[in-house]
């Protein structure tokens, strides 16, 4: 399986978020070549702000693994991490962050800052952007589209 | 109370911390000047580098308040946060941020980065620093000489 492939299940992820009424955002965490974490939003289901996609795949990951040693890990997701992911990432010590799509207002992995590649942090990860960008964002734009609908 | 006072309350978690073998950091989270949520640094005991004081106050208040919105409250904490807990805060949309001592290789709230006070992000938070500085830079300085020590 290569990164389109990752994405493709971390878009089925984000899909199961959409389903329950949730920002459409999946994660997951792939080691060897196998998935051992996945996450999708559920800030309004578990009512706390810390359910990002990407902590509820790093948590999973950890406690298949039994470990938090995640440098030989790679973090797919379907829009780019903010401050809070993106510094769990480094903290975790991720070998790399793959993402979809940008997000321009809260981005922290290029766009408001680019905090996994910042020298000045004790840890760097490797970054890929833009895998299935289309498909990431679409999911988005529906999501937000029908909760106008929804509103009118 | 004033903060000086919830200031030696975080710096008495801070030393349940040292008494454990962690770096010794602690924080507390304080609304209508009642303390709701404590946490000190557990990342070695829980094996989670996501168990640093400032979240696992966070979590605290966020089970004893039964909500997640921290828009009345302050952070108290004896280091300058990092990245992924200055995330945190603007996440949970933390009113203040009050801290003893500069992280100068890793602080995210003046150091490295000024998260909570950057107008780009969707929250800001009002911040303090340098409430009971030397105390809060001194146990740190004691438990990282002592480790050397023991290495010896």
């Amino acid at each position: 399986m290569n990164d389109i492939d990752f994405m493709k299940e971390a878009l089925i992820l984000a899909k199961k978020a959409f389903e329950l009424g949730e920002i459409p955002i999946g994660a997951l965490i792939v080691r060897d070549e196998k998935i051992i974490g996945r996450g999708f939003n559920r800030r309004s289901i578990d009512a706390s702000p810390f359910a990002h996609a990407e902590m509820l795949a790093m948590k999973d990951a950890a406690e298949n693994m039994r470990s938090w040693r995640f440098d030989d890990c790679t973090l797919y997701v379907t829009l780019e991490p903010c401050v809070m992911c993106a510094g769990a990432a480094v903290q975790c010590r991720m070998k790399r962050i793959v993402f979809g799509t940008r997000d321009s207002k809260a981005g922290a992995v290029g766009s408001l800052y680019n905090i996994p590649a910042d020298k000045r942090m004790y840890h760097n990860c490797l970054i890929k952007e833009g895998i299935l960008k289309a498909e990431c964002s679409e999911i988005l734009r529906e999501f937000f589209s029908q909760k106008r609908k929804n509103n009118i």
